[in-house]
C-alpha cells in the first residue's frame, strides 16, 4: 500500500495544471489541500481494483489522481463556513482558515473541474475513449447529486432531527460510499474488466464504504484528534447522524464487520488475486480499535 | 433563436436529474437558477456551430444544455457573499438570498458535476465516445483553473488595484470568452467538423466574446436594472476592472465592433452556412446601444 501511495502522489503531482498557467494563488491553495493529504484510500483503491482484473497500473492512475481530486473537492467545500464550519483539517488549518473563503470554493471548484480535465485529456484509442467515458460517468454519478452531492443536503438537513438507521445509511451512503465504490468500479472498467468483474467490485466497495464510515464514526467519538487529523466529537456537538449515536459502539462496530465480510465475499470469483483487497477490508475494520 | 431556445430549455427540463431520484431542496435549487434562465447565447452557439458544420442538433443538445448548467453554476458561486456578494441576479433574488449559502455552495457543485454526467451518459459508437472525449476535455478546459476559474480568481485579486488592458482582457478571456469559445468548439466537434472547421469556430468564438464581455460593461455602467437583470453600476462600486472605466464608452464601443468583425472574418470559409453566426455577432455589438 506505501508503494501505491507513492505511485499515486507522483502521478497527482504530475497532474496538477502546470505551474505558470494558473494564477498563483488557487493552484497554491489545490495543492495545499492535495499535499500531504489522507490515506489516499479511493485512488490506492482505484489502483489494486485495475490489477484485480489483471490491468497495469498506469492505465488507472490518472483516474485515481482525479478521484483524490474530487474526494479533496467535497472536504474543502465541506469544511465552509456555511457548510460544516470545521477549522481543522487532516491536522491542519482547514483551507479557508489559509486562503480565505472565497479561494477555497474556487479551489474545490477546481479540483473539481480538473477531475474531469484528466480524465478527458490525451489522445486515446476507440476502445480507450469508450473505457474512460464509462470512468467518467461513474465518476460524475458518484460526485453528483444523486451521490456525494445528495449525502451531504441529507446530512446538514438532518441535522438535530431524529433520524434512522435506514436514513443514515443512505446519509453515508452518498457521503462516503459513493466514491469508495466509485474508485473501485473505475479500476475494474480502465483495467480492462468485464461487467462480472466490475459489479463484484462494487459489490466490494458498498461493502468497505459502509464500514469506512461506522468505523469513522466511532473514531469521532473516541479517537484522538492527533490520530485523526480533525476535530474530534464534532459530529456530536453538531447532532450529527453518526452509527454510534444510533446503536451504540459495540453494535456499530459488528455492522462495521459484517459489512466488511460481505464485501470480501464478492471478491470470491477473482481467487489469489484479492487478496490485497481483502486485507484492505481487514484493515479498516481494525481502524476502529 | 427562438426556436433554439425552446429546444436547448427542452433539453434542460429533460436532462435534469429525475425527481425523486434526488433530495428535493438541491433540485429546487438547481431549477430556480436554470429557469427562466437568460438569454440562453451559450447552447444556443453550441447548436449553431453543429448546424454550421453540418451536424444535426439532436447530436448536440446534451452538450448544450451542460454548457449552459456550467455557466449557471458559475453565476452561482460568483453571485456568493464571499465572492462578488450579489443579491440580483437575472432579475430575481440570487440563489444564496433564497436558499441559503450552503445549499447555493452545493446547487452550484451539482450544476457543475452533472453537467459531465449528461455528457459521459449515454451509451455511444466509437466515433461518438471519441467525440464525447474531446467534448468533455474542451468544456473543462474552459470550466477550469486555466478559464472560468483563472479569470474569476484574477478578477477577485485585482478589485481596486490598477490595471492594464491586457490584464482585462485576460480576465475576461477567462470569465467570459473560454466558455463561449467552448460552445462553439463543442459545437463543430460533436457535429462532426473537421480540425480547420472547428478551429475557425473557435477564433469566431474569442472574437464574440470579447465584444460580448466588452458590451456587458458597458450595460453595466449605462443600462437599467430591468433590462440588464442584474445590480447595476456594481462594477463600479466594487472597484472592478472594466473596459469603460479604462478605455471610456466610445473607444469600448469601437473595440467590441471591432472584436465582432474580427469574429465574422473568421467563419469566412463557411460560405452562406455562416450567416446565423454573422448575425449573432453583430446582435451582441447592438445589445450595447
Amino acid at each position: 500500500m506505501d508503494a501505491d501511495r507513492r505511485l499515486v502522489d507522483a502521478a497527482l503531482r504530475r497532474l496538477l495544471p502546470p505551474r505558470g498557467s494558473v494564477p498563483v494563488t488557487v493552484r497554491r491553495a489545490m495543492v495545499y489541500s492535495l499535499f500531504p493529504g489522507g490515506k489516499r484510500l479511493r485512488p490506492i483503491l482505484a489502483v489494486q481494483a485495475c490489477r484485480v482484473v489483471g490491468g497495469r497500473p498506469e492505465e488507472v492512475l490518472p483516474a485515481a489522481a482525479a478521484i483524490e481530486m474530487i474526494h479533496t473537492y467535497s472536504l474543502v467545500h465541506d469544511d465552509l463556513p456555511a457548510l460544516d464550519n470545521d477549522d481543522l483539517r487532516r491536522g491542519r488549518a482547514s483551507s479557508h482558515r489559509i486562503f480565505g473563503e472565497a479561494m477555497a470554493i474556487l479551489a474545490g471548484d477546481a479540483l473539481l473541474t480538473h477531475a474531469f480535465e484528466i480524465l478527458s485529456g490525451h489522445p486515446a484509442t476507440a476502445r480507450q475513449a469508450n473505457r474512460r467515458l464509462r470512468a467518467i460517468a461513474v465518476l460524475a454519478g458518484a460526485a453528483g447529486v444523486q451521490g456525494m452531492i445528495a449525502g451531504q443536503v441529507m446530512d446538514l438537513e438532518a441535522e438535530g432531527r431524529p433520524f434512522t438507521y435506514a436514513k443514515l445509511q443512505r446519509i453515508h451512503r452518498g457521503k462516503t460510499g459513493a466514491l469508495i465504490s466509485a474508485a473501485l468500479q473505475i479500476g475494474g472498467i480502465l483495467g480492462g474488466g468485464d461487467e462480472t468483474q466490475v459489479r463484484a467490485l462494487r459489490s466490494y466497495g458498498d461493502g468497505i464504504g459502509l464500514a469506512f464510515q461506522v468505523v469513522d464514526d466511532i473514531l469521532d467519538q473516541e479517537g484522538s484528534p492527533e490520530g485523526l487529523g480533525k476535530s474530534i466529537g464534532k459530529d456530536r456537538r453538531d447532532r450529527k447522524a453518526t452509527f454510534p449515536a444510533l446503536l451504540g459502539v459495540p453494535a456499530s462496530r459488528r455492522r462495521a464487520a459484517r459489512a466488511a465480510a460481505r464485501a470480501v465475499a464478492a471478491l470470491r470469483s477473482f481467487g489469489r488475486r484479492g487478496t490485497p483487497l481483502t486485507e484492505l477490508a481487514r484493515f479498516i475494520v481494525e481502524r476502529g480499535h
